[in-house]
């Protein structure tokens, strides 16, 4: 009998923005004399147009499949050359980082090299993750068997056999190593969701650490472009000994704005090396390679070409450009969110402005609240974990024109909140 | 401590395009007069330019990522609407087959497609393929823990556990549903790499077996357009009783030239229940959909408009040209081997050529006879298989000039062959 993942079936069934698009949609409905009014900045899109020079690279691609002598078949499953020693140059050795072009993966985004490197790692490992915590490190880690069932009570949204790192505004949302083992542990800078970075020694510690437990560090680099304070890393390679303990995930989703382009990468290290179930060591970078090589064709040689512009000299200035506005967006969201009064996080290292809810509502009420009353759509904290409860997170990736119209509106927040009581 | 997935390490290092490679690089450098003459005729990549249809959807979709009014960001985790429409109509509804939309699933590609699948599935499975097969098929298995070791002596290549189904010249090249209980079983028509195509009452005698057996079958059509038999069945779904029992895959590679584009899809109808550790049946619809949500975030916008674009009135036709291109090159390859007096196979229905090797020789003699003697680069039978011992594959994707070439060469195997001894 064909036998189905069970552990599919753990999988709370209310996945968050699922249940936010209903939310929005059941409003919508009821007063439809509003819905024109509604602005999202739930979801972490980007609005606006792709740089120039990706533009223009692609489009040359694109001509060049369509002509038979520069025609290309199969890129390599890895990446093209060109793009990754473009990666390695741009992203690693330019800030002093040991990283080679033949340990750069190029991949259709960072959501799939979540979910794809648990397929070399082995059976029963012991995951650590943040709360709040972008919910695909632990619905991928769900889905391959390595946690127990959902939990419910006090517990619920969390799964047993997961250990939760808790953070909040006493630690500014970055957790320290635990004391107790995990045999590896997600790392997100700038984080999603609530824009915290994470400082050198704190890099440090959990390096120190992965090393102590014999651990791996997945560290989840997707927004680094958003750093703007030059003493914070943008990847775990500048902490010294991370070659041996670090994987990396980028995305060129934020920072070219390919979110619907899809590229990314994952950095695997031929240094980092995990056990056998005989206790013999073997070099991850090995299994990641065949792993590419059996259930993979590579990347559309066109985003190849876009990606690979990204590094250009005018694609590089176009790309700044583009963080540049959306960092603006996050200091007028959060400039409006503490004129309402309330306490804000992130949003000037990152693209997400992270604020506590006013007057003690949950997570829920304030979303419904500024739904309903504002006609704006953030995200619920708590729908990132329980250590979200009690905040919420409004995106900087929107038009000018939306963030200035949801500024004006979220500055009432404290007036519409007491009024609508 | 961080353990890797064991199972990768049954691999066997030697992958067959691998070994290929290095052969043909230490002739080039043992011959370095006769390097300039070699001919691939080894892996399946296309050659010919894209549709023009292709070409000027993708360009257009560049176009619209440039401007903010038209820009798009995050794709549908399993596709644009407008493509998933344009298959469900193109390919299925078009045959009388009862596929919808929702059931499209988008990918950027079969080989990634192929390893996906089994992440909804449960462990310890019991696998049957035929024997020769498409090598991703058992590894991807392998990979996945559903195996045991790799085998030795007379059952070098092959793996414990899986259920081998021998084929040869006396059955043309396709199994027949086993007797022994098989959990999924894998079918390829047209095949890779034989060329071989089933019949409607051989997969028929499949779907009714998948019944029996309470099994699935993974149906891979990748080179579905080119079947010229028009009572050959196209899809899994022109059976009564497929929807239960079968998942497709398909792929716009070899219909579309788009192995550098990347692009394919899963059909997995909402009819196809599995059965949980409990012995509840559920959908493996929305398990899939789930793996889709949570590990991707869908394939790039300029690819799902290249794809659209090949459903159009002109791509279609473009697709049907290069398709006969390719099938011109099949009928003239295979030809040339007859001439040769060898036995042929495929080449009708598919865009491989399938040949006895000349007196006797195995299948990796006869490569090196060819390599050597003609400067043609073919694949090994027995890299598919111990059933494929005594063959070789020859692939019809090359330019016109090659292939006449090519054939010229051929035609004096058995001339060669005797001369060489």
């Amino acid at each position: 009998m064909a036998r189905l993942n069970h552990h599919f079936l753990k999988l709370s069934a209310g996945y968050l923005f699922p249940e936010i698009a209903r939310r929005v949609a059941s409003f919508e409905k009821e007063c439809p004399d509003l819905a024109p009014r509604v602005i999202r900045c739930g979801i972490g899109d980007v609005t606006e147009p792709l740089p120039r020079a990706a533009v223009e690279a692609m489009r040359a691609a694109v001509d060049e499949m369509g002509a038979r002598d520069t025609f290309r078949g199969y890129p390599p499953a890895t990446g093209h050359d060109f793009v990754r020693h473009a990666i390695a140059e741009g992203d690693f050795r330019s800030r002093g980082c040991d990283i080679s072009p033949d340990e750069i993966f190029l991949s259709d985004g960072s959501k799939p090299d979540a979910s794809a490197i648990l397929e070399i790692l082995g059976d029963g490992i012991r995951v650590a993750v943040a709360d709040p915590v972008y919910p695909v490190y632990v619905d991928t880690n769900v889905m391959a068997g390595h946690t127990g069932a959902a939990l419910t009570g006090a517990d619920a949204g969390r799964y047993a056999g997961i250990l939760y790192l808790d953070t909040g505004a006493a630690d500014g949302f970055v957790a320290a190593p635990p004391s107790a083992h995990a045999d590896i542990a997600y790392l997100c800078f700038p984080n999603n969701p609530t824009g915290a970075v994470a400082t050198r020694s704190q890099l440090q510690a959990w390096v120190d650490w992965a090393h102590r437990q014999d651990a791996i560090l997945i560290f989840d680099a997707a927004y680094e472009a958003y750093i703007t304070d030059p003493a914070i890393p943008h990847s775990i390679y500048e902490i010294p000994g991370a070659r041996e303990v670090a994987i990396e995930f980028r995305s060129f989703s934020k920072v070219g704005g390919f979110t619907g382009v899809r590229a990314g990468y994952t950095v695997v290290p031929t240094s980092l090396l995990a056990s056998s179930i005989d206790g013999s060591r073997h070099p991850l970078h090995a299994l990641w390679s065949r792993r590419w090589a059996t259930c993979s064709n590579g990347v559309s040689y066109p985003v190849q070409r876009g990606a690979e512009a990204l590094y250009s000299y005018a694609g590089r200035a176009q790309c700044r450009a583009l963080v540049e506005f959306y960092l603006e967006n996050a200091r007028l969201l959060s400039s409006s969110l503490r004129e309402a009064g309330l306490r804000v996080f992130g949003g000037v290292n990152a693209p997400y402005v992270w604020a506590t809810c006013p007057d003690g509502l949950t997570s829920w009420q304030a979303f419904d609240l500024i739904l309903r009353e504002l006609q704006v759509v953030v995200t619920p904290g708590s729908g990132f974990g329980r250590c979200g409860e009690g905040y919420f997170r409004v995106s900087a990736f929107n038009s000018r024109e939306n963030v200035l119209e949801v500024g004006a509106r979220l500055k009432t927040l404290a007036r519409t909140s007491v009024a609508s009581r």
